[in-house]
């Protein structure tokens, strides 16, 4: 018998393999030229020469009994080092190694960050749409999410609501900016209003409230977009950085927490987290990859591709009348489904082959996501079937 | 404030680091050389050759968007066959890929484990002494730690107090061989009787209890001594293997998990497995350590250090009158404190610069763990230390 909290999850596998063994079904029937797989997150440029390279030197250069041993469960303290350094140089924050915890990418960052402030109970705020998978991280350590919705169609959270959410047992709010799903980015009047509720909140309450950043996305911008740094508008900020998408690594498993000097209890929830990166398993972060990431801090896979993937999709997408989000950030566009459940529309898309997913799996349903993190050439060929579906709804 | 499940793991830390310090102190005071640091369990011999060849080879011929990207949660599919045709020949066994999940290590091996089955208030029994993190890792699951003692001063697990301390509420035995800290092997006869003593215990109360047989020392044994297999015994067995000690890849995180086709609850045990890999935000094991291991499967590092370091230590410490556990496997050595305290003995080793891990760490007061995965040369420094500290003793 396994556990019963894992019963949901196995039975909800069933429902996205299922789904998964569609696509092959198609795939092998109309071949997998005329199928036009939208729904993985998966990075589609390769990383940066620079990673090879990196990774080439150091098997070469360091002692494997340093590159490939144990470390302070937080990382490799030179490389922490230089993670502070260039933090600080792109954005004028004043780091130190001590602000930087090395993880096992973004999804284990913020568990670690859970696991060090959350008990049972203890409420958690994130904006729909958001990566439905806090849901469960939340959940592994019995925190409860409240759910803000989105003003619309900017898609920036509505902090009016926000503020209402905010009760006494509220320990952290996540944000995800530029955003997966709706590749929308968080403006700085939105952050600095953010900011303002929760210093007012965490008066009124006497409690703590920290502000969880997770930032998969920061370096996937278009058009010269600003990303505001987060931990300059608020101190109780804790930054959750992956590799994964700037540096197309996702299978590597890389990233890092910030956990500023001037968060309250600082002491406790470096140490905390220092802790639960180990007893959640993770130990520390693949050694070899903290150091390529290291030597490659100020590279970025090739964004133009996204971009002109971006350009293609929305314009072709507005054209045909579908409403859709312009996407600033990330590899995602926000479609609004021209009827009212957003599964029907997913399920008459894969008639013309196209798979996308509904935007009810970022809690916000009446949306699609398409992820655009694929071949240009795939995205040209689906058009006809966007055409078909668009003509199926009369846009 | 921090969570206040880890509020006890921050104190401990703190007297972790002061240990730790210490020896930095003393190391600057006396020197590197006159300080003898037996406190770790980090591999001290390199990596086999092949693994630095492996690594440039796959980052030379792997398509870098395979080699770097998101796949199954449970791990390549290839790296999968390779692991379970390697096990296949070793132990006559008859695994595919679908019994294997690469996990983050075997520390993260046994998260994963314990998330799939642990529901609050389960109970979990370890034989004594073991591996202190394994407390941890129940607790991460609301899970209960039931201890057994050892027999002595054989150091097998006590099969009468297990079969007594065994309740519809026990979900899950750890064992640990061969065994940190003790360097012990269970013996075939030790592995039948707990086989046994579960079949009956789970008929009689018709439940079911996985046997979690936790192998990162598997590949470390001296004088030929053979391991058995554990899924051969008991068929609700689930391994946790490690590369951390076999190739010495510590800092990588990198090892699998076995659940065997005949293991209740096979189907939904697999699927919660690879669930919760990705929900405790481990996602996958690091991606090219998983094509590393998988080029790598008939290699170890080289044993025979280990093995010189062992005679060495346990004749001199034997001829010292210190009363020790002969070490059949890992690289501890288990040594009886001839005072009852042996936090006071660990403190008086310091006196003579060596640096121990007490037994009540391992929950067996009145032992210290010697890890001899140390320079050769450091051992032999180390013995007039090691002469004074018996002389302290009267021994």
């Amino acid at each position: 018998m396994i556990a019963r909290k894992m019963i949901k999850y196995v039975e909800g596998s069933s429902v996205i393999r299922a789904m998964f063994e569609e696509g092959k079904r198609l795939a092998a029937k109309y071949g997998d030229l005329n199928v036009y797989d939208f729904s993985l997150g998966n990075p589609s440029t390769p990383p940066p020469a620079s990673v090879r390279q990196a990774m080439s030197d150091i098997i070469n250069e360091v002692n494997p009994l340093k590159l490939h041993g144990y470390m302070n469960n937080s990382g490799h303290e030179d490389v922490r080092m230089a993670v502070a350094a260039s933090l600080n140089k792109k954005f004028g924050t004043s780091f130190s190694y001590k602000n930087i915890i090395m993880t096992v990418g973004a999804a284990g960052g913020l568990n670690v960050v859970l696991k060090s402030i959350i008990d049972p109970g203890d409420e958690v705020i994130a904006f729909a749409p958001y990566f439905g998978e806090y849901n469960n991280y939340v959940a592994n350590f019995d925190g409860s999410m409240v759910i803000v919705p989105p003003c619309i169609p900017s898609f920036q959270p509505d902090t009016r609501v926000f503020e209402e959410k905010i009760t006494k047992l509220t320990k952290a709010v996540i944000i995800n900016t530029p955003n997966n799903p709706t590749g929308v980015v968080y403006s700085e009047d939105t952050i600095k209003q953010i900011a303002q509720i929760l210093n007012k909140k965490q008066e009124e309450y006497g409690t703590q409230i920290y502000l969880v950043s997770d930032e998969p996305y920061r370096e996937l911008v278009y058009d010269g977009k600003e990303v505001p740094y987060i931990t300059k508008y608020y101190k109780n900020t804790i930054v959750s950085y992956s590799y994964s998408k700037s540096l197309s690594l996702p299978g590597e498993r890389i990233g890092y927490l910030v956990i500023p000097d001037e968060a309250d209890d600082y002491e406790s929830l470096t140490c905390a987290a220092n802790v639960a990166n180990r007893i959640l398993g993770f130990v520390n972060a693949p050694s070899i990859m903290q150091l390529t990431v290291a030597r490659c801090l100020e590279e970025t896979t090739d964004i133009t591709i996204y971009d002109t993937n971006r350009k293609l999709l929305y314009n072709k997408l507005k054209s045909l009348g579908f409403g859709c989000t312009e996407p600033e950030g990330a590899f995602y566009l926000w479609v609004k489904t021209p009827c009212e459940n957003d599964m029907e529309f997913v399920n008459k898309a894969k008639e013309f082959h196209l798979l996308l997913v509904p935007g009810s799996s970022f809690m916000c349903n009446g949306y699609v996501r398409i992820a655009y993190c694929v071949d240009t050439d795939m995205i040209k060929r689906s058009f006809a079937a966007f055409e078909k579906l668009a003509a199926y709804y009369n846009l």
